[in-house]
C-alpha cells in the first residue's frame, strides 16, 4: 500500500565505520519476527538526540535522555512494547536492559541509550530482551543496516533506510540512517525512531546544533504539536571514525546531507503512512512567520475531511478553506488568501477562482502524489509539511491493532 | 447506525407560541427533499446567538450577525449549500436571499436572518431558493418543528428535536428547538445548526447572556477550538407572547431548560455522528481549570486512535494516556493520574493499575454508551465532553460526501 515506496536496496546502503549493528529475534510481542536491534558505537563516538515532549513520556525516553549526557558507546531498541505509562516499574526494567547490555559490551548501564516502540502500558519483557542480547552482540556487523531497519518495524510495511556520500574538505564522508514509524495520520501519537549516523569527527556541542535543526525541517515537518508521542526520538551519532568536519563549510555540506537522508526518511514514514494511497505536500507560502505557516499546514494535514477528501480524490476544496480559517491565525484575512492545487489555481483572493475547472483538480487529485500550496499574501516566510490521505484501511490497521 | 437516537415524536414537540415554521422542497442540491426552512417571529420577539470564529466565515453568518442588531422578524435556512468561502458575490446572495423572504413577510431585509449548511465555496443556487419561498411561507404552522428539524438535515439520519415545559412564576412556558450537525467527528469542521425557542418574555439582554452561557455547556462541548466551523451558528428566540421571566429565579429556570433541550439536542448531533457506533462522555476532574480540562478532553476525543480503540471496543487504553500526555498542559504531573472506564480503574498514580483486568473494560467498551474519566488530582475543577468512535463509515460517508 506504501506510495512510491520501494524496500531500500541493501547495497546502496553504505555502512558507517565505528557504527555496527546487530538484530535478534527475542519473541517480544509475537514469535518470529526481528524485534531487537543493538548498536554499538566506537569509543570517542558523539551523539545528540531530539525527544518526545509528551508528558506521559516512556521510560526509555527518560533514560536516553539522562545518558546522553555520558560518552555513549550503545543503542538498544525493541518493538513490540512501548514501556510507557509504566510509572517507576518501567523506568526500572529499561535500566535493567542497559545493565545486561553494558555487561557484555564492556561499558557501563549510563553510557547505553534505550529505545522502544509498540504497545502502550504493557510492562516491558525484560526476561525476553535479555536472553535476545547476545544473538545480536553476536551478529553486530557495519553493514547490516538492511536488517536494522526491519527490526524497528512496528505496522511499517516497508522498511525506511538512506545513505549518501559527502565529500568534505579532508576527504568522502558517509550519513546513513533508519526510521520506523507507525505512520499515523498523525505522529505525534505514535513510536517515531530515527536513528542517522555518520563517521565524520564533530564536537558534540556542533552535532547538537545540527540535530536540532535537522529535527526541525524533516521529523518535526510529518509530527503536530511538536515531537509529542510517548516514545518519538530521533538520534544523530558521528562515531568520528572519519575525516573531520573542520569549516564552517564542511559542517554545512554534513549538515545538509543529514538533512537530505532525515528527510527522505520523515517522507517514507508518511508514504508508508497507515492505509495511504496518497502522498501530500502541504506548502503554505508568503505568511509572517514560519510558525503562522505551519499552524495553518498543520490543521490541513490533520482535518478528517480533508484527508477523506484526498482519498476519494474528490476536489471538495472548500474543506482546505474551512481548515485554514480555523487555524486560528486571529487576524488573517481571508480575502488575501490563493490556493493551488499542483498548479491549479482553485481559490484567487479567497474565492473560487472565475476560471477554475474542477476536472483539473480532480486530475491532480487521482495522482498518487500532489501538492496543496496555500499563499497567504500577508509575509515572506514559509513552511512544508508532509501528510496522507484518510481511507478505510486506517480505520482498519488501528481497529485490529493488538488482535 | 444511529446511538441510542430515536427520531422525535411529533406529539412531544410542543409549539412555540409566536413562533411559525414552514418548509419547502426547493430542489438546492438534489430535488424531491425538503431542504428550505422559514421561521416567522412575533412582533417583540428577541433573538440572540453565537456563531463560529471560523475566518473563513460563511456569507450568512457574517449577515446574520449584522441583522442581530435589528427586531428580528425571520429566520431563513436552506441545506445543500453552505454560501461560504464565496466572497463578496456570497454576500449579495444570501442578502438577496433575505430581501425576497422581508417583501414577502412585510419586514426588512435586515430584520431577515439567513442560514446555510451543505458544500462549501459553490454559488448559492438563489433563484431555486426564492422560487421556493412561497410555498414555506404559505405553510407557516406553529405546530411544524418536526418537519423543520427534516428540512435542515444534511448527512444526518435521524432529525434532531427537543422540546421541554417549565413552571415560571407567572405560569408554565415552553421551550423546543432543533438542531443538525453533519455529526463530524470534530465538529469544528462541519456546519452545525442549532434553534432554540421560547414563548418567554425576556430582555435581549438576558437572552444574549443565557446563549452564551447554554453555548459552553452544550454545542461547544461537542466542538474543538470554541466554534470553527464555517457555519456553526446557534440561535436562540423568545417570542415574548408568553408568561414573563420576572424574578431571577425565573431566568435561571429558563436557562435550565434551555440548556437541558440544549444539551439533549448536542448530544443527539454526536449520537447521529457520521458512522459512529459508541456515544462516549469524556469527564475530565480536578483540574486547575475547566479550561486544561477541557484541552485534555478534546485530546482524548478528537484522537484517532483513541477513537478507532472505541470503535473496536479494544482496550488499548495507553492510547488515552498518550492524548492526556500531548494534551499541552506543561506541567502536569502524570504520577498523580487516574483513569476510570466506566467503574473500572485502569490506571492509578500514572500506571496501571496492579489489579485492573483487561476484561472488565472490555465489557464497558462493548456497550453503545461509556464514559472516560480521567482525574487529575491536581485542582477542583472540572469538563465533560461527548465524542464518538471513528469507524469505516466515517470514511465512506465523507469520501462519497459528494458523489
Amino acid at each position: 500500500m506504501a506510495v512510491n515506496l520501494p524496500p531500500p536496496d541493501p547495497a546502496l546502503l553504505y555502512p558507517v565505520p565505528g557504527v555496527e549493528l546487530g538484530i535478534a529475534t527475542a519473541g517480544i510481542k509475537k514469535p518470529g519476527r526481528k524485534d531487537l536491534l543493538v548498536v554499538r558505537l566506537a569509543p570517542g563516538a558523539v551523539a545528540a538526540g531530539v525527544f518526545t515532549r509528551n508528558r506521559f513520556c516512556a521510560a526509555p525516553v527518560v533514560l536516553a535522555r539522562k545518558h546522553l549526557k555520558n560518552p555513549v558507546r550503545a543503542l538498544v531498541v525493541n518493538t513490540g512494547n512501548a514501556n510507557a505509562g509504566t510509572g517507576k516499574d518501567g523506568l526500572a526494567r529499561a535500566l535493567r536492559v542497559c545493565a545486561s547490555l553494558a555487561e557484555r559490551l564492556d561499558c557501563k548501564p549510563q553510557q547505553v541509550l534505550p529505545f522502544s516502540t509498540g504497545v502502550i502500558m504493557e510492562p516491558l519483557p525484560v526476561e525476553r530482551i535479555v536472553a535476545g542480547l547476545p544473538a545480536a552482540v553476536a551478529g553486530l556487523r557495519e553493514d547490516n543496516w538492511a536488517s536494522a531497519a526491519q527490526a524497528i518495524m512496528t505496522t511499517d510495511t516497508v522498511p525506511k533506510a538512506c545513505s549518501r556520500k559527502v565529500k568534505l574538505s579532508g576527504g568522502e564522508a558517509v550519513v546513513t540512517g533508519i526510521a520506523k514509524g507507525a505512520g499515523m495520520i498523525r505522529p505525534d501519537m505514535a513510536t517515531m525512531l530515527g536513528f542517522v549516523a555518520t563517521d565524520v569527527k564533530i564536537a558534540g556541542g556542533a552535532l547538537k546544533r545540527i540535530v536540532k535543526k535537522v529535527a526541525d525541517q524533516s521529523f518535526n515537518c510529518v509530527t503536530v504539536d511538536g515531537d509529542t508521542s510517548t516514545n518519538d526520538s530521533f538520534l544523530l551519532i558521528a562515531s568520528g571514525t572519519g575525516v573531520e568536519a573542520r569549516s564552517d563549510n564542511d559542517r554545512k555540506m554534513l549538515e545538509q546531507t543529514i538533512l537530505e537522508v532525515s528527510q527522505r526518511l520523515a517522507q517514507a514514514i508518511i508514504r508508508d503512512g497507515e492505509g495511504a494511497t496518497k502522498f501530500v505536500t502541504v506548502r503554505v507560502e508568503r505568511g509572517r512567520s514560519a510558525a503562522e505557516c505551519r499552524k495553518i499546514g498543520y490543521a490541513i494535514a490533520h482535518s478528517p475531511l480533508v484527508k477523506t477528501a484526498f482519498f476519494a480524490s474528490d476536489p471538495n476544496l472548500g474543506r482546505i478553506l474551512a481548515a485554514i480559517g480555523y487555524a486560528g491565525i486571529k487576524d488573517l484575512k481571508t480575502e488575501k488568501i490563493d490556493l493551488y492545487l499542483d498548479d491549479v489555481l482553485v481559490v484567487r483572493k479567497g474565492g473560487r477562482n472565475p476560471s477554475y475547472l474542477e476536472t483539473a483538480a480532480l486530475a491532480a487529485m487521482k495522482k498518487p502524489e500532489f501538492a496543496v500550496r496555500v499563499i497567504l499574501n500577508r509575509g515572506q516566510s514559509a513552511a512544508t509539511l508532509w501528510t496522507c490521505d484518510l481511507s478505510y484501511d486506517y480505520v482498519k490497521i488501528n481497529a485490529e491493532y493488538r488482535t
